[in-house]
């Protein structure tokens, strides 16, 4: 029921509140009273009606400087449901996936989307709530020479696009969870690996793939500073603080959350992210009912897992988008100024009172006892 | 208008959404569907009431273990304002505020609140905002021998209850800004000092006090382990995550915020940290406004600054109590089992994945460079 409920908290509070409620309430709960929304194209409207895609877009704007000129950019974010039942071929189920995706591309492209983030090892089934490896192994891939690379390289080309592609990478017979980076000439430019691995309850990644080696890196891509915080990761406040002193502008999200685990605070943690590392961050979560079915004890069981999507942005000054949809497949487009990271620095001052010597000191004294 | 309009977030949303889209806002918003108020004595409403007090309390419930008891805690949060005018002298104004409060803490005593934790330089104006010294210097006192410690220590006794005195302290000629420790036979506990000293646009505390000196202590108190982030030091992920590692099972937040900076950040913070840490959040907010006349240019000028209360509580699972009034005193009581601190770290894992080793040392390199 509540998985299938398709109203966002946005929703509820949009068809219930007067002009004057909801301009109150959005002060109090975006950050701004009004959402900015992007005037699309007509020819997007229809394309997304057609396929039951929930687009959105909205800007944030910043102030003019004197010596720099705005840096303006446009970002997206895909969150999709699969496609096929799970027991359908590795192929059949990714072919099926790249189909969809490639027409909400499309729409991203004619609006002029220049970086773009998909959902957490988008091209397949979440299977790891299954702890079977077997059937499942050929989603694993290369990261520079796999399907899913050779299927987005040459989109990324032709829209001139930068396109963050979050995999299960098979590096010589070791899994990661990585986020692939490809440039906006289709080629490899490159990744990061997800750093802290889920250990909720009975459900536990640990046994797929190895806990990210690659540190925090941010990506100088053409359009912005980009660096990818994949799902979990969003947890540690020091996951979210290095890419920041890293110099990222833009923080990506790519996620694979279930109502069950932690809905109430999707809106909160990458919120407070941006808000303490002066970035954007943008969320983006899996949607639809995902089933499987298992052998546990000679007999054949089903496990169900719904995704809440819910992707939203946030700017460094707090402000953030509404969502897309809880059930529906979505395209969330924004459009903002990468000058505002800096002006909201120098404004509110929390790196420079950050007083980091004292924390990395007293960090290493916490860990050597 | 907007500073002085009554209505939290919350109100609005009880006010305008029929009974099954409440529960859904709720679940997703606060965490639960249900509040889980707590049940008040006719005397607190009548006692509230009279002196147009908003008071409210909410449970937090924890599983039951084999091996721990539960360990109940009622803590209670007041927001207030001041009382006289700013150009009253100092024990004028002191006094009106310390005559308002004893009667607030009246009534949480007889609500059996055991750990009470009050705003910012509660005993005064947030005179800081003036840039001026010398009208309000005696407002700085010793952090055990000053008339705060002296009013406060024989009430502390004889309720048995632990209280959080944010002051400014004078010691030895060198301010801070510090919360006491009074513990629950009245005695001086410990203090700590604000870490971080807000830096905001033109607004700065940093000709007033020094960055505390005293590191991130826990107090070990008679019904449970405290600590104290002060204010502005909430924006800072570093600060509340000391907390944590050093045992914390309730950081209490006292702040004197206006609503230009961050009403739409309030409620996320604090939250986060919990989140984060798990341990249970208490933020507390100045309301009223406050007005000061300085002399600028040979000429007097007027600042008026409005704080915006909300004050409200957050679980370590995420779930959360609805604010306080934005504009009238309150007193906001909660009460929970300490073993949920636990039970989510063992539930989530969010401590076990941490990595800090790795952090520890990103962090030196970093500062060292």
């Amino acid at each position: 029921m509540v998985t299938q409920m398709e109203q966002t908290l946005d929703k509820f509070i949009k068809k219930n509140l007067n002009p004057e409620d909801l301009k109150q309430f959005n002060r109090i709960h975006y950050g701004r009273e009004d959402h900015c929304e992007l005037k699309f194209k007509e020819s997007t409207f229809k394309t997304a009606g057609e396929s039951n895609i929930d687009v959105a877009g909205y800007y944030f704007t910043a102030n003019s400087e004197q010596v720099r000129s705005p840096r303006n950019v446009i970002v997206g974010l895909i969150q999709h449901s699969i496609v096929l039942p799970t027991d359908k071929t590795v192929s059949e189920q990714k072919d099926a996936i790249f189909h969809k995706i490639n027409k909400i591309i499309d729409i991203a492209a004619s609006e002029g989307v220049q970086i773009l983030c998909l959902q957490e090892s988008w091209y397949m089934p979440f299977f790891l709530c299954t702890r079977e490896v077997e059937k499942w192994k050929e989603f694993a891939e290369s990261a520079t020479e796999g399907p899913v690379f050779k299927f987005l390289s040459p989109i990324a080309k032709k829209y001139k696009m930068v396109i963050i592609s979050p995999i299960l990478e098979n590096e010589n017979g070791t899994w990661w969870n990585t986020a692939v980076i490809i440039d906006e000439k289709g080629q490899y430019m490159g990744k990061h690996r997800k750093n802290h691995l889920p250990s909720v309850g009975s459900f536990s990644e640990t046994s797929y793939y190895s806990p990210g080696n690659l540190g925090h890196a941010v990506f100088d891509t053409k359009y912005a500073k980009i660096a990818v915080n994949i799902c979990y990761g969003r947890h540690q406040a020091l996951n979210w603080l290095m890419f920041g002193l890293n110099g990222a502008e833009i923080v990506f999200n790519p996620a694979a959350t279930i109502s069950e685990f932690g809905e109430s605070f999707w809106g909160i943690e990458a919120r407070n992210a941006a808000i303490a590392n002066a970035y954007f961050t943008c969320s983006i979560n899996r949607v639809g009912t995902e089933d499987f079915f298992v052998i546990k004890n000679e007999k054949e069981e089903r496990i169900t897992r719904s995704y809440y999507g819910s992707s939203y942005i946030t700017a460094p000054n707090g402000q953030r988008t509404p969502s897309l949809s809880r059930v529906r497949d979505g395209l969330l487009i924004s459009k903002f100024d990468l000058n505002l990271c800096r002006q909201v620095k120098d404004q509110w001052g929390f790196n420079m009172t950050s007083r980091l010597d004292m924390y990395a000191m007293e960090l290493i004294l916490k860990t050597q006892t």
